[in-house]
């Protein structure tokens, strides 16, 4: 059997200039990266029409054996291009830092890829590296401004501003700096997230053009003054320079899939420690120039969806037609508390068990006004029983259910897919779920008990001296981004399945003034991943001719 | 009076596509970013027939006044092509931390540059970032491995690698790493370079092919085991991994000059605190497709020139056909002790009184076996006496002198200095000053002596107890980089002139076994910088339609 990787050198590509002819991108927006990579002048394309329908593709609670949510994105567009409709993709960008440890890229898999795989993979046009400079160029304008003076009265105990790299590295998770005496800079403690966690990330996936780019990286919080002030990115001057350095980062990214459908792939937070959509500016794009838009949030409904109802189509004004929650039979069954080895023997009563996870999200996506369809996502180790009950419990539940076997054959896997994505749109009708005008408090009430089902939300001290200081900053009505633990409606990894009664524990909440909403810590979610036993940095390779291997 | 970026602003920018058919690169090998940059496809260009005279450009030591060296070699290929000659340029790329600090960009200035400057000083095709990715996933790995159970034995105190972020940022020079607990990894003591003081800048810079390149990435030491043993990063298995991040930057990029010249900008080894030149691909590259390549070494012929020829030019097999030592009266005068304020007031006796400091960068060149022409970089304020006076010292001397006035004429400005060029050409006589073989103290005293012009060298306890290490691991056969001030022949910035007599302090010595040579840290020079009271980041800013001001 092919890699990925193999498969997506063995495909002849369209040069990138003729798929965005196709789509109708004027010349003079498009800014070639090589011959299969662009970006997107955003100055360039004028006034979007917003006219594509926006499907979101969202999954079940994450498991062990994968679930192939962008996978099975690709493989519905390409079948969506297969009956004749304009569909575009709109996607993250991968993070290089899980590159580089655990076996598993962003670009898809198998026949429903995008590609250049490698290079998407890899640096892509820079705009990670973009965001970690504009970031670090901030950090070391605060570390600067503490040496020379600190005419501000920065308080060196309260600066919220860590630097980021685009690396799995739990070694820089806390850190102090400025050691070595006096020419050497100020000691005090800070730390890195990886750059996917970052403000500026959400900033670039947030903001709508330069000029809104330039006023949130001037509203960004760098930390307080000692007599607990909020101190501005703009008050060090910041903004000018860092809107410089992200200028180009700001433009979206143009790619394929193999079966030569655009896509947009831009932006790349996290759904667990970020907001986890791709940028508004490539949604927007993505809809001026498509009818139909496939676009994932990442994770499941509590993390990436919550937050894509919540925060991405809320600030771009986004109306959501239909939702696609991919899932495994694999996946159900890990549900129910199946061993990960055990998982491909033929197990109808697993099935059973483990269906409340998916039935949650079917339930949860519905709350936002849009009618999901369930993508099941064919392994060769499903039996005939197993798909049977469920789609026995699709029919009972009224839910739409089709089957999808993207991986080994690309769009034509997913006709019946497309079918019943194509027969559930809705218009109109999608919604936050709740209002950030009646305050943090209640936000995180109406999430913690509506979507993860849970009895309340406790504060820990620290959270609750933070929210003290927001309502005194006048901050109070911005919405929740919620970092909370993938695996479980909960903030607690090991409850599988559909818990309820549970208490979501905040042991932090961040004020993100830039990206213009309230990060609520829950659990244990680390803003820096790091490295497993064996990386898969390990495996990878390179030829004389620059050819990659081991990357999936 | 227009500021270099409007000038570059204003400037219609030739297709780069047209720059390289021009040039003779094949349509093939070219990778653009954008309509007026591209990478060069090392893999798709053939073997090089190295044809090019390469004409090393230097300076005098440098002063706060500005010398115009890279606006003196870009102005320079201008008027060769005027002659009709095909001139190409080989740069280092500019550093982005140092563009965000103190005003002055690394891409020429007024008439005389190197187009888009812009995006040259920001980002341009992402090789620092890439490096930095390279350089940083290493270190990540490293520590993972202390982590995961260190199986090689690493001795966290005699850990050498170091992480790089492409920042002047003083706060990271000395930190600890691995605190708040067990599953944050193991707590040390580590710094952070500027990333063009990395050895993976300079393992990029002098690797001849992406095998060579791997190797050298796989010998690099990242430390020491307790019982005192090398550690290589192909023992952590990073070097596939390492050379895939780097397979696109390894790519020589191309742009233009105003001129409309092509000019390889690539790799950006600071002269002081590393070797200083741009990649022996670019250089090569420009051999190729070039009659006469114009390359620039940093700083004087005590810091960039001598590591181009015992470093650059042993390793890549260059012949030098020429050199040019870049001065201004302005400098000459600084170098004679007289106050920056002072510098424009007409003072033949200070002209008289600072010659030596260019006398002896003469003295150097020839030493390597070429033919100095000087460069008088003419200002305004240069009377005509301090001219005359300069004249007739060189024609006393028997030096080749030429004035110039590239800022305002552009290549025009510097047509009489292209025939002194051309008139002292020389072939097969360029040489390195020392013998590696002969061991590192031996080529540390032969520098010294006869370039420094020192009475000797001492080492610190630190230096001597590491340089029985390399001599215990064999490594003392590799050239010497040394890591010194620029302002001074001397280790003490505050030796203007032409010391003599003094003593070299080396105080550490640092074995880079990719690269190929030991660093030799003379003085306090630090491979990190710091930002000034006013950073220029505060003055840089981006218009709605993506136009960048305040850049120089």
């Amino acid at each position: 059997m092919l890699s990925d990787v193999e498969i997506a050198q063995a495909h002849q590509l369209q040069p990138i200039d003729q798929i965005a002819r196709d789509a109708g991108i004027p010349d003079d927006a498009l800014i070639p990266f090589g011959t299969t990579k662009a970006k997107v002048d955003i100055t360039k394309v004028g006034e979007s029409h917003r006219e594509g329908k926006v499907i979101l593709v969202t999954g079940v609670s994450p498991t062990p054996a994968g679930e192939g949510k962008s996978t099975t994105l690709i493989g519905l567009t390409d079948a969506l291009k297969l009956k004749g409709k304009r569909a575009v993709v709109a996607l993250r960008e991968p993070s290089q830092g899980p590159v580089m440890g655990i076996k598993g890229g962003a670009a898809g898999g198998g026949y429903s890829q995008i590609v250049p795989m490698e290079d998407i993979n890899l640096h892509f046009t820079g705009d990670f590296h973009a965001i970690a400079a504009a970031n670090n160029t901030l950090a070391a304008l605060i570390d600067n401004h503490l040496q020379q003076g600190n005419s501000l009265g920065i308080d060196p105990r309260q600066i919220t501003w860590q630097r980021c790299l685009d690396v799995n590295d739990r070694a820089l998770r806390n850190v102090v700096i400025g050691l070595g005496g006096k020419a050497h800079g100020v000691p005090r403690e800070t730390g890195f997230t990886i750059t996917a966690a970052s403000e500026i990330m959400a900033i670039v996936c947030l903001a709508t053009s330069l000029e809104d780019l330039k006023e949130r990286l001037g509203r960004i919080t760098i930390g307080y003054t000692y007599s607990g002030e909020p101190v501005f990115a703009h008050q060090l001057e910041a903004q000018g320079a860092l809107t410089a350095l992200l200028k180009d980062a700001i433009n979206p990214n143009l790619v394929q899939t193999l079966g030569g459908a655009p896509a947009f792939v831009h932006g790349g937070p996290f759904a667990n420690i970020a907001h986890g959509c791709n940028s508004v500016l490539a949604t927007s794009l993505a809809r001026r120039f498509g009818d139909i838009v496939l676009t994932e949030a990442g994770f499941g409904s509590d993390l990436g969806a919550e937050k894509f109802f919540d925060i991405k189509a809320r600030f771009g004004e986004l109306d959501v037609a239909g939702a696609v929650v991919v899932t495994t039979i694999r996946s159900i069954k890990y549900n129910a508390g199946i061993a990960r080895e055990e998982l491909t023997k033929d197990n109808v009563d697993a099935v059973r068990d483990g269906i409340s996870n998916l039935e949650r999200h079917v339930d949860n996506l519905k709350k936002f006004g849009v009618k999901p369809v369930v993508a099941v996502n064919l392994f060769t180790s499903d039996s005939d029983e197993e798909r049977a009950w469920l789609r026995s419990w699709a029919e009972e539940k009224g839910v739409a259910l089709a089957e999808s076997e993207v991986w080994a054959k690309g769009g034509e896997g997913a006709l019946e897919l497309a079918d019943a994505v194509l027969d559930n749109l809705v218009e109109g009708q999608s919604q936050p779920i709740y209002d950030p005008a009646d305050g943090i408090e209640a936000s995180l009430e109406k999430i913690a008990t509506t979507i993860y089902r849970a009895n309340g939300v406790e504060y820990s001290a620290q959270a609750q001296k933070a929210l003290a200081q927001i309502k005194a900053n006048g901050w109070d009505t911005m919405p929740v981004c919620v970092s909370k633990t993938q695996y479980s409606f909960s903030d607690d990894p090991s409850q599988l399945g559909a818990p309820e009664g549970h208490t979501l524990h905040v042991r932090e909440l961040v004020p993100r003034t830039g990206a213009g909403f309230v990060v609520a810590l829950t659990g244990a979610v680390m803003t820096m991943p790091g490295l497993p036993k064996v990386p898969s940095a390990n495996h990878i390779d390179v030829d004389e001719s620059g050819t990659i291997s081991g990357l999936f």
